[in-house]
């Protein structure tokens, strides 16, 4: 995490990620110990997910690492000032893979959703995110699985 | 498809478009008729994929359009202008809570990818996008599943 | 509407536009006569949301005109594209005032909805919107009420 | 409150924030205590509305600290400047919902307003903000409501 | 008036300028006509004013044209979309000038009128503009005067 | 005065800023002590304009702040670098209603202004600005004054 | 000239290509032939220069067209919407070089301008500009010289 | 030179500027000591241009300070990171003016220079600016000259 | 080439690629037969190249289209406006790969370039590309060569 | 590197800038030291490319440097963000030029890339980056070769 992304988190964001290198625990790893998937663990890391109080209590033991090093955390006023990070368009080459499938499938996914579902959206709340490896014809491939409610559009 | 976009795309995808609507027929079903998954043939409809001379053929086919009717297809010299369609960022709330997931959980799932796969990509091009409708809890929720090669970064 | 507008929208609502004006009739007096709030009667003529075939003829019967003379409606294959319409920030000074709400006021509603709710959003699909008059000390005031389902972010 | 945000706002602002967590406090407890709205308390804390001497001074009674805390606080000159707290369009998702609500429903919202109003706009300047829960068929719902005197256009 | 411009106006506004031109009339003689002053008259013919019926109806008159050539005219449902005509930042000298007064001056305004009259602003609604020629050490001054109603911020 | 903008003014200005604060004057009674417009000596305060050394000795002597206090001012090199602290469109409502009246009145100041005048513009040099209150039917009016030498275009 | 810069020129621009094109006759030559300089022939071909009724039956003339031909030139009525024409930053390489030079040298050049001038600006209104061709070492070099008036900043 | 500015340059750059106010010297002055013209040795206080070691030395000799005190230069590895100071469009008065003249007079001197030169462009590498003052009818104008080799435009 | 690209276009440059489309013929092809490489026959195409009167007989030989059907041809008088079809960043995915290894290597390869070269650019005037097809390791590569003289800073 | 790239890179990105200006050494000596690409070597240093354990470590090695100097590289949690240097467009001249070639040649070399591959891209990830010295006619030319994987677009 650079300065520039650090000056849009609360510090206890940075902290978390001094404890994992010096650990060396993966997210997965992570997830693992406090029953979460690997995503949402490390949209906690970039203050982009709210854990509880319970759930940073884990955290902080996984990393070996003390709650009171997260002293800026509050359970009950930390509620996440949601993206910002990435740059529009994103610059890096991994997000920005994500933003083009937007550009170039943006239009056929809506129209294959409204087709299955109707007129209204896929909820990106009420939603997960997953990334699996498969491995196919000897090469490996990054598989990602968005789920998220089905929201009809009210009328009044 | 509106005046705007059709300025963008070829003559034969606004022709495309007329005949599906005529025929009542869903990009579901078209896509079963050519053996192709339905996103892929919707992107055919918006100018994002370029089909060869025999899969525009069936397309016509299916659509019960004659092929002289997209006159300004042509096999050889058609490479989409890919992109372009969706404003940065998106308007579209369907479009734009893609858009959004990539805001939010953008540099964790890189995290994510590069804890899993090393320093790379998931590629963009030789990749595939599918829609499925799962129902949980008497819900129905929108599976969205992305799939493509992990590129790793060459070093020379 | 303007030509640019009209560019972005489907005909049929630019022939909802003429037929409107021709009978010199409201949207508030067209919301009573098919029995929906007459922002949402608006949003259909600005190409914002879907009505069925039932509404449709409704409308095309409120306003006196023929479906023919819609021509291009197709319930089955309209999903509107949303948004777009509206530049960024807003030039009309109407429209510009809600952008300046969310601008001074943005923070302060994130803070109390989230006290209030916890970690979520207010939804913008689940969701109506209605203006009423009110009168106090002698003035008009305008009173916008928006009201959304509150979806909790799901942790996974 | 982030490095980002509080190098746009004064300090006193900042140490508003911290009191508050410190106490532990909501910002409708906060509201009731001074006699005002929740919605306005907040915008105060986010550097958006002035409060006069005695407002500030029962603020900082209310949060247990001291006037001198707020040492850049000066009743005569600090005349805040709003906005710019908000990036353009919000990357923040219940911002955000906000900002669609205008991108969708702004047009239609002009239309119903000068239908019933003439032409002129909802002031933003004497104008009211209020957040509300309402539970309807067991959800809980999201109602805001802003209330602005209507401006009609001079003539000259 | 140019293309881009009319696609984003009524088209009753280019037939206005094509009669001015015709009768070789200035916006000033006009606004004596029909007792408006010019500028007014000028916001009018730009389609960012909204005459009523009489004031159109005398205008019309005063051009030695048709009301039935401003076939679009609709007293009821004409509420000017305004704004969206001048680029950002402008490109005409004239215009740009105006502009940079804003981003020079702009702060020193701000607190000018705060120390004059509190938390508020002046209003662009209730509004007015004149422009007069000033004869000074033997060059001529454009005079421009903006008088808007103060509007004080509004606490609840 | 916040960090963001203090980053772009010499220090000097901060300075001034906190002079006025502890002696509690206004730009009003500064103006009349040096002999020049509230509006002008704002300006020098948000480093937009360029006092010469008699001007800076005198507005640190009504402020009873040393000028070595004001120790990066230098007559000889300080040229401000003008604009800059102001959003694009500008955050600040009443900054935002100059703005405005750009984008609604620009068009129609132009023509008048060409009309009177000729082919040329305003100066934003060769300039000045007032602030007056006017009190109209019992309110308060803000009535602001630009005044600039006509300028015609060159032809060669 | 292109569909896109046509948009935003009055008619009789294109006419003036169009005919200049069919004479095979040169800015330099047109401009001897009027008694005013290339560049400003070619700014008046591009809708940038207001000629008199005049100055445009000698261009008229010298193209061998008719003035009926150029049917929307109106002396007191046109007055130039300028820029506009070129992109931001420009996408033509040989007008990029100068976007290029106020890049690099834009600070610069205003601090000599300031040591030489004091607090002031070069007028871009009493202005002039001319291209010479300048031949050194036995290559040729453009010499661009621009001059306009002194303007130094008022105070009040 | 101000803070934001500082971020992008070297420290050695705001080293020569702190030594040139205290030595009460110009950039013309500068120049003639060291041989180059003006606009140049501005250049390099900007960060814009790359002195050698013998420049930098005759530099901080004339500037009466140690070589020691520009410790961050190096001949071998400074390569001026150029351009980046200027807001796009400028928004400083004086810098401003140069856009503005690319907007208004940007195809009209591609047109000019076409004719005179072909296709091709002048370079603003092998390039050269002088700043002269020019007095005519008792007023002061400002002459910029540009000269660049023309580059034509290789075909291959 | 869609709408939107011959708008910026002159219509010589799409009746060049009707033709090529009803002959069949490559760029590749096309350019063996007048003597060019392949790419700047393309950027004819796309009107960014000026052919001279011979080159552009010999394309419409090559073509067996008449000269005359590319009637808005002149070479006197056409210098292409260059750039301004590709949108910033580039939408198409082919396209915003190039981008993209700016965005990664661009420091990298100013530094390089700078460390064997001096201060100075790589000229895209005096310029060449090429493109060429590899077989490594049985898949195939894109081999892409650009070559543009060394230009050094001039100092004055 | 400035301050305002530091931010957003990793400490030792700015360490390892240190050692080279200490050690007086070119990246072309480097990669030959390391048995790396000169180019991909810089990418290292602008935090741009991702080495290995063993690759740093010759790295530290050849500068003379202690690998504990390099304190937050760690090879299991260090994948560069990145991108996000350049300004878009990039501001200095020697970027620009590539970005100006895309902007010029970026349709025809997609053109020429999709008749000689078909439909799809060159990798930016399976790539590599060179520059060479070319002398040409007794002069230098910047010889830049990119090479990279072609991927065919997938259908599905």
């Amino acid at each position: 995490m650079n300065e520039k992304q650090k000056n849009k988190l609360p510090v206890f964001c940075s902290r978390l990620f001094e404890a994992k290198v010096e650990r060396g625990i993966t997210f997965a790893q992570l997830g693992e110990k406090i029953g979460r998937d690997e995503v949402w663990v490390a949209a906690v890391f970039y203050g982009q997910a709210k854990p509880n109080h319970e759930e940073i209590t884990k955290l902080a033991d996984a990393l070996g690492t003390n709650l009171s090093n997260l002293s800026d955390f509050n359970d009950k006023s930390f509620f996440p000032d949601k993206g910002g990070l990435v740059e529009v368009p994103p610059t890096d080459p991994l997000i920005y893979r994500f933003y083009e499938i937007i550009q170039v499938y943006g239009y056929p996914l809506k129209a294959v959703i409204h087709e299955k579902f109707g007129d209204g959206i896929m909820s990106a709340i009420d939603f997960t995110a997953r990334v699996d490896k498969v491995v196919k014809d000897g090469g490996e491939r990054v598989k990602v699985t968005f789920e998220g409610k089905f929201l009809p559009y009210k009328k009044w």
